[in-house]
């Protein structure tokens, strides 16, 4: 029986219609049963419909029955109609065997899902941006995608960037930590994060999962690094960071540096971040606002494994 | 005795000594004795010096014996030092008659201030934005600098813009409260607030203030509609904005609305909070990232007055 997956659009309006049908091909030609919710293609402003229609369709896709609720698109609007989610039907759907999997405005969703429910949401690719992509649809991203429809994903690893011995922090830890060939092995940790500006809008409100002894990734896309550490520095202050095993940065893309910044750049956040953070802290992860994702559980027990330049998410099957 | 203004650079390094050094003439020129404290100038990366110089530049300004401690500018910069501010040195300097005015990146000061101390900081000009500006200070801005300095300030008083009938909305008042003519008046508010970015960025963090029962006033730049309504969401979501009495936006400056908005805009947002807050709601503050912008006392008790179309934020001498 094919695999059904079920599009909708919780956020912006779709107004790339060309992406959007793409992905729609894409996802055919895989061998997927592909069923568009009736509002998809709905705008108000610059939303996918105004809050009540966005809010039936999350609980539309939550009632779909199918093996993957795939977002249409990211963009903004999932902030103001989170108090109206009905988080016990999601939940309950994801008990069920429905996947949620989208990403960017997304994460607001997938944490507040965390939160509230504990159920396992999956940071991973949109229908347009990903599937419809003009230059077609990303090799690693789709392997991870047909992985995770079919149980058979595992995991996702990824080459740590040349500084990479620079860029693992000395933690305490069990297995004998050899300087010139950092190995970390952590295990049982809760896997949670995705956009950094979703995140940290959060902070304060009953939509943030409290995450002890976790691993958190972050991604974010047109922020500044003054932006991306102000960001980071209100998680600090909030005493989130020192409740977290390990960080891990994904992708940040898209914004520009300065002639005021005179050496300032992301490195001297993650810098920065080293100096007040007793976790790990990687960096590479191929996340993001990026043709190349992997998907990540968001709110699931995972392994993070680091051998030298290799660095290792692993979650073994879930099906 | 000439009035002594210290001025200090706790934020972005100053890059523009045009507007720098105007801004010192202008200050000598209006009359006062103008200190400009050793690290004003100094450069780190973008930052005006390092952690440790920024930081001693403030306790400098605090120690100083001013009557005024004014910012030379502000950028980004202060998130990072706040853990390592002395509160009590800054709270003593206040009371013993040294007043610290800035605005924009020292909102994170002010309101750490008040969380830590309870001490009143104002919201007001920067040296090179303001005294230094090309086409000179504004006129306004600087008689309300002259009325803090001297202690004859009582208040600031502004029109409503012109929608105001649709902008006030209905409170539990002990007036009578008429539509055609709509009169409020709060009492023994703490007024607080400042640069929503900053603002924000304090949430669940030790620097944000606990303010019930207050009047906040809000002001950004370069931040689209949807991020200030994400933001203000934040404050929602975390139950900031039902505690307060009213909520008075400032200027909202150098952001720009893009065809997927379709309608979407700052009024949107406003109608947007009014259907979401019981408090007062009222825009045209002449606060912000402008050059006409009067000075708000951070932390102190005050009355608001609203009768048609004018508003009032009173709070009488305070020498």
């Amino acid at each position: 029986m094919k695999k059904h997956i079920y599009i909708y659009s919780p956020s912006s309006a779709v107004r790339d219609k060309a992406s959007f049908k793409r992905g729609l091909k894409k996802l055919s030609a895989m061998g997927y049963e592909v069923e568009v919710d009736e509002a998809a293609l709905t705008t108000h402003q610059r939303f996918a419909g105004d809050d009540k229609t966005r809010l039936a369709a999350i609980h539309r896709a939550a009632s779909s029955g199918a093996d993957i609720a795939l977002i249409s698109r990211g963009g903004y609007g999932l902030t103001r109609i989170l108090p109206d989610i009905d988080y016990r039907a999601v939940a309950n759907a994801i008990s069920k065997g429905t996947q949620f999997v989208g990403f960017s405005d997304f994460t607001a969703f997938q944490l507040a899902v965390l939160a509230k429910t504990g159920a396992v949401t999956w940071a991973g690719p949109s229908l347009g941006e990903d599937f419809g992509a003009a230059d077609g649809a990303d090799d690693i991203m789709e392997a991870c995608f047909d992985d995770l429809v079919t149980g058979q994903g595992e995991g996702s690893g990824w080459q740590l960037p040349k500084s990479a011995g620079k860029l693992v922090n000395d933690i305490k830890s069990n297995e004998n930590t050899i300087i010139a060939e950092s190995i970390h092995n952590i295990s049982n940790s809760i896997l949670w994060g995705g956009n950094l500006s979703m995140l940290t809008s959060l902070v304060g409100t009953p939509y943030m999962p409290v995450v002890k002894n976790g691993i958190l990734f972050i991604e974010d896309v047109g922020e500044h690094p003054y932006k991306v550490e102000r960001m980071l520095a209100q998680l600090l202050q909030a005493g989130i960071l020192a409740q977290q095993k390990a960080i891990i940065f994904g992708q940040f893309s898209n914004y520009k540096l300065v002639p005021h910044d005179k050496g300032y750049k992301l490195a001297s956040v993650v810098a920065w971040l080293k100096s007040n953070v007793k976790g790990l802290v990687l960096t590479g992860l191929p996340f993001g606002h990026i043709a190349t994702k992997v998907l990540l559980p968001v709110g699931l027990s995972v392994t993070l494994a680091v051998e030298k330049r290799d660095a290792f998410l692993l979650w073994g099957h879930q099906h």
